[in-house]
């Protein structure tokens, strides 16, 4: 989880051990762990303490070197294609990326982990690459590519598809925090920020190649007011109402799947555990959204599993005044592990979710089981901005995504 | 928290690691931890295995010579005393202790965490010890003895009234399962089990040595309907309805220190996280208690700060038909905290406790301002056998235990 770790437990190392932590955390844009153990709490320096202030840098030669060839690659490609991970927007690159794309007019995809790190209404942006659990046309232009610009994206489980993912390193230009990669070959001490504004100032002139088709545009959403409510009809509305005062946040299982396909339309409006997978994560994690930006409006979108084991951090939402909207997807148990494996140890109690605020004393709760009731209690929701409100949204257990039904499909193969 | 651990990564060593930690936990009576690494749930033993099936017994001689030493300090000893702790109940010791007490006549005591190890109605039974947070007669029993019999208990902060408590070392007869001490030398090899029953085979006749006063009986509970409820009233009136069929699980806080006060008829009625004071406890501990004896009723004492950490495992009992009474103090907030430091970090959101039945879409909720609402909510409690009641006791937020008013005044001053 973290970058690096310290117990400072012995005042003489300390502050060295704050230090390299911090520093980590700096360098690497991720999170480190610091443990002050309670007795230590009055603890001074036993000698005077200089913070260092080293900043990394790139060896010169190994940059130009890796610059240089990551060009001639680039120039002599005809299929290439960026992909944009995380780091982009940890790093503060995403207008770098985007400028790069634009000026050598290569398209970009991005991972499930970063998605929203480059604008999904860019021109040059041609989808989420997840192997064989995205959308065909954005797997081949990403496969069949002869020069992958991989930018700060870890090579994850979920993040390849479940290990469906088909990328030849071979023909990769690899960059993150951690390492440079061009092929099978590894530059030492080049920093990815570095490497992307080098390459931005390189004159590269790459083959044109035809992007893959834009998914056909569902058009408005017309409410059909008497229908049960699915899953598929869920995310199209949500995809309506979605602008550029929201963020999105997904919590694992069909709420992420399927969210993979929700267009966003600013930079970094998409929060996911993409990478830990860590069920519960998105209640918590909108109270973090609205404390870092409090005029975006949180829309989380998490599973009934999921917002059991977490719903009650809403308590820390309404101390705060924040208003997420949460919907809940309650498919009455772990739909996401029906499809691998079924028993009676993936169902779990039906709450009545839309009556947490009765509990808490605050927020609205709303119960959906047709599109007029989603239409309805969306649009109260979006009216109501003094708390939290909440959908319990009832869909079929065995209602789900077609990103779904395709990843366990191919999982269910492994058991 | 556990005796013994092991990680199963290598399957050479897994197999002689798991029976270690059976070994421990057996021969401990404590918990242990195995962890299972997903990749190796299939892994076989590459060697044929025998589980060892060694039993650890005591030295001979150091049990001799040990158990000849006690019997001459406690026949020489003028003012014994026993105190029965924890491990008397883990290790099946509670009817020896109880009948080496009765043969001697020496007056028996318990510490916080091992409450109800021996039965609270029985005529040598003196009170639970816990320093200057306990009892005042008590703390002089114990501490003016000239031989404390100590069997089976931790002497941690908690059962030894955070420090307060006054045990010299020297005056000690001390077995656990870890070590045997008597004054200030160690035997090692002895098993506690063999030491407690070889205490039984001796002819022990110490002087006899009056018992300390009983608290006065408060009587059979009177009504004051119209009353507004307070802890002590609170405590008073559950004392009256405790009876064998139920098993007291209290939280920490004030719900601990007060049910230090309540008389516990049957042994091991008692259940209560006084050694790691660990928050949320209550609630999970009851559905444990459940499953071991679903005959009891499990009377669950537990503040709202710690309700708010772990009370939706009450899902849990819904789902496996288990009906506790969940009596929540709440005094809005962190109530021990304050009496040490107070703040708004003490705060917290003052939920419909009492409507969490509404969520959860079973269960029996109760709003608790008078002795009245106290009474009839009780009554119904009882009768509903089918699911759990939750009983929301408003109670003043200094309205406090005599034992944490002690406690409290007593920390305080060290901040």
């Amino acid at each position: 989880m973290t970058v690096a770790t310290a117990a400072l437990e012995d005042p003489l190392t300390a502050f060295r051990e704050i230090d390299r932590c911090l520093e980590a955390a700096v360098r690497f844009k991720r999170p480190v762990y610091l443990e002050l153990p309670r007795d230590r709490v009055q603890s001074r320096c036993p000698y005077p303490h200089q913070p260092t202030k080293e900043t990394p840098k790139s060896h010169k030669d190994a940059l130009k070197e890796a610059l240089a060839e990551a060009r001639d690659m680039i120039s002599r490609s005809e299929r290439p294609v960026i992909i944009a991970g995380v780091e982009i927007h940890r790093f503060g690159l995403s207008e770098e990326v985007t400028r790069f794309a634009e000026q050598t007019q290569i398209g970009m995809s991005t991972m499930l982990l970063g998605k929203s790190t480059v604008s999904e209404k860019h021109p040059l942006f041609v989808g989420i690459y997840e192997g064989a659990m995205g959308r065909e046309s954005v797997r081949k232009f990403v496969e069949d590519s002869d020069c992958i610009i991989l930018l700060g994206a870890f090579l994850t489980d979920i993040d390849l598809g479940i290990y469906t993912a088909q990328i030849d390193p071979g023909k990769c230009v690899y960059a993150t925090s951690e390492e440079l990669r061009i092929s099978h070959h590894h530059f030492h001490d080049v920093l990815i920020t570095d490497f992307v504004k080098g390459l931005l100032k390189l004159d590269i002139k790459p083959s044109k190649r035809p992007l893959p088709p834009k998914p056909k545009s569902t058009g408005k959403f017309v409410l059909e007011p008497s229908a049960p409510i699915t899953t598929s009809r869920l995310f199209a509305r949500i995809n309506d109402l979605l602008d550029e005062s929201m963020v999105v946040v997904a919590d694992v299982g069909d709420c992420l799947f399927g969210a993979a396909d929700l267009t966003i339309y600013r930079r970094t409006e998409f929060l996911s555990p993409a990478y830990y997978t860590s069920m519960g994560f998105a209640i918590p994690a909108s109270i973090g959204a609205q404390v870092a930006n409090p005029a975006l409006r949180p829309i989380v979108l998490v599973g009934d599993g999921a917002f059991q084991m977490t719903c009650l951090e809403l308590s820390t939402a309404v101390r705060h005044g924040f208003n997420p909207i949460v919907v809940v997807l309650n498919n009455k148990g772990y739909t996401t592990e029906r499809f691998i494996q079924d028993g009676p140890f993936n169902d779990i109690l039906n709450w009545n979710y839309h009556r947490l605020p009765d509990l808490l004393g605050a927020g609205w709760g709303f119960e959906v089981r047709t599109e007029r009731d989603l239409d309805q209690s969306l649009n109260a929701a979006l009216a109501n901005t003094d708390a939290f409100s909440l959908l319990n949204v009832h869909l079929d257990p065995l209602d789900v995504s077609p990103a779904l039904k395709r990843l366990g499909e191919r999982l269910s193969k492994r058991i």
